[in-house]
């Protein structure tokens, strides 16, 4: 059983961030598994999505159920594995699971109040730079690999542009080279849930001892649909009653708009309900508005290949069939923009029917072909 | 310039339901264009979706931006001809544009209250034999056809099934025999932004003078996302900022996790707002329950082969090749089970980028088939 011990490193200069704003100082939570080999070599920086954190594998001591977030992926023995590597999970700014965030003091403010809707905006380029400050401090100048899946994807896209001698290769899962116009609509309808919710008081939320649950729940149950796809949502779920689960009353219609009738809505609520408990709203704005911003094409008007010549890394990429938030299609263009710049590149497309969600869940197929890569990597790095 | 004029007619007999329930009395707002002939054999029924109402076609006296929902498609010279057919609109129960919804007063209390939250729930099935009582009323035995798109599909569906003596033609457009878990699941989160909506007041809002518009906004929101195609939402907004389109500082970011900082932003507020203005919020709940509700096969253990056995009626129907939320697989179940039943059946699939709201839009090869049809249809019923 791998045990994870959370760790944390004060960092008192300034960052400037993209937007033109900095953060006076901040801390950064992260974890670490396996070794680093005396060259220095093996170091993989894991980079998380929306909703997950440093806690990237294994358990905390005692508490059987603490999986980290990608431990099907990341362990002794595993696809990649922590007997070979040494595994970082660096929690990104803005979040709120231990690095500073918006629920932490603002040391701008004379009166002790936290950050709250004052957070500055932050972008992917943000978190790598801040990545790549905590890498000093850990004394690790090239990593073996980033990866990531999703956002994190974007992150370890990030890192071959703009640390392109800091890392050997990207692993670039379930990812796109920006949001589509239906992406950023579903991120927006999730925004307004949360900023009309009348417990969000203008983000100040936490001076009131409230928190807009009613608009992080809806947030989240939309965040779920764009998670999974139609057709395992179909076979989890279909039409199925409550009533017929519960055996009572069995396969009746309840006639009402407000009960529970369907199966769906039941796990839907529950999600919801669960995210509320331990999200914070303004971190979820963060973060949805990291994935609207980041396009390393729009600097070069739009061209993909264009931004992507900066990159020197290998990469992977990896998509799922049955991904409608971040279609084959999307991974494919930056498939095509790498090759456009002579990189060398691996792509597979996974045929796995749970949709996005599908980078996180255990895949024979999927697993294997991350296996065999970090196999590879670990060759190259002589471990 | 075709006119409309909206009428309504009393029901003083109770309406039985099918959860049970019953309406005690109750007002169906109509519109009628064109001449019933002689024989009363060129009626035809266009049966509405979610938002959408009696006003089919044609404009009010004196307000020439007053077009009804489909008037592309119904008018004189139109694919569905006004001056061949006698076309019929109906505000079906429980909507919010004249008839008998939750906004009027509940003769069951005795202190004049509205009915609010206690509106009965109402299914496709209610709403057709409300119709047929109409018709009853307009001395209209046997329909030339029902027409419908979305919900209105489904109506048209349900009246070959409830009343396959009554029409000869079904015409079923971007409709599905029952929705999906997802399409449910989106059904869910827009319920539940209005019920948690504090303005909600459990539905009795009427009495507390407040609007539930933030709940309303969401749920318009969530519903415009799944009518267009990511294709069209991507042509139409893509990645587009507001701030270059209003012409001032160009292309650049505002960093702003609340500001519209995109284009599709910008619509989809626009959207939500001017729905939060007109829409009644218990009639959403309860037509998207209608929507969730719908599902012939159900009473066949699932297999709609044998609930489609009851049809008589000779049916076209329409689906659009982008439409994921009633895609063209959902239509082509319907089009399987009626050929297993020997029935008479056109079917088209419309190559249109416009995602399910195509169904509305002008397309040539769309209306073409339309048009075709329905000249079969006059010439069957001899006008």
């Amino acid at each position: 059983m791998l045990i994870a011990t959370p760790q944390s490193m004060h960092f008192a200069e300034p960052l400037a961030l993209t937007s033109g704003a900095s953060i006076r100082a901040y801390d950064l939570s992260f974890e670490t598994y396996g070794t680093l080999n005396a060259e220095r070599s093996n170091a993989v920086l894991v980079c998380h999505a929306l909703n997950a954190s440093h806690h990237v594998a294994g358990v905390y001591e005692g508490q059987a159920k603490s999986e980290g977030w990608w431990h099907s992926m990341i362990g002794p023995g595993k696809p990649l594995d922590t007997e070979r590597f040494f595994v970082i999970g660096i929690n990104n700014l803005g979040s709120c699971f231990g690095s500073t965030g918006p629920m932490h003091t603002n040391p701008d403010r004379a009166d002790g109040q936290v950050y709250g809707a004052d957070f500055p905006v932050v972008t992917v380029e943000d978190w790598v730079n801040a990545q790549a400050l905590l890498l000093d401090r850990l004394g690790i100048q090239t990593l073996a690999a980033v990866m990531g899946g999703s956002l994190g994807g974007m992150q370890a896209l990030g890192w071959t542009l703009q640390y392109p001698d800091r890392l050997r290769h990207a692993v670039v899962v379930a990812s796109a080279p920006n949001l589509t116009a239906e992406n950023i609509a579903f991120n927006e309808v999730a925004r307004r849930a949360i900023v009309t919710d009348p417990d969000f008081h203008g983000g100040n939320f936490y001076q009131h001892s409230v928190v807009p649950k009613r608009g992080l729940r809806i947030a989240r149950m939309i965040g779920h649909i764009t998670y999974l796809s139609d057709d395992v949502m179909n076979e989890k779920f279909g039409r199925q009653l409550r009533s017929a689960v519960a055996g009572a009353n069995e396969g009746s219609y309840l006639y009402s708009t407000q009960e529970v009738e369907f199966q769906i809505e039941s796990y839907l609520r529950y999600q919801g309900d669960k995210f509320a408990d331990y999200f914070d709203a303004n971190t979820y704005l963060l973060i949805t508005r990291a994935l609207d911003y980041f396009d390393p094409a729009r600097e070069h008007g739009g061209n993909l290949t264009k931004a992507l010549a900066a990159a020197k890394a290998k990469f992977l990429l990896l998509s799922f069939a049955t991904d409608w938030r971040f279609a084959p299609a999307r991974s494919r263009e930056i498939v095509k923009a790498l090759l456009d710049n002579q990189r060398e590149v691996s792509y597979a497309e996974i045929d796995a029917p749970h949709g996005h969600d599908a980078f996180l869940l255990d895949d024979a197929r999927y697993h294997g072909v991350v296996r065999a890569y970090f196999n590879n990597v670990a060759q190259e790095v002589g471990v």
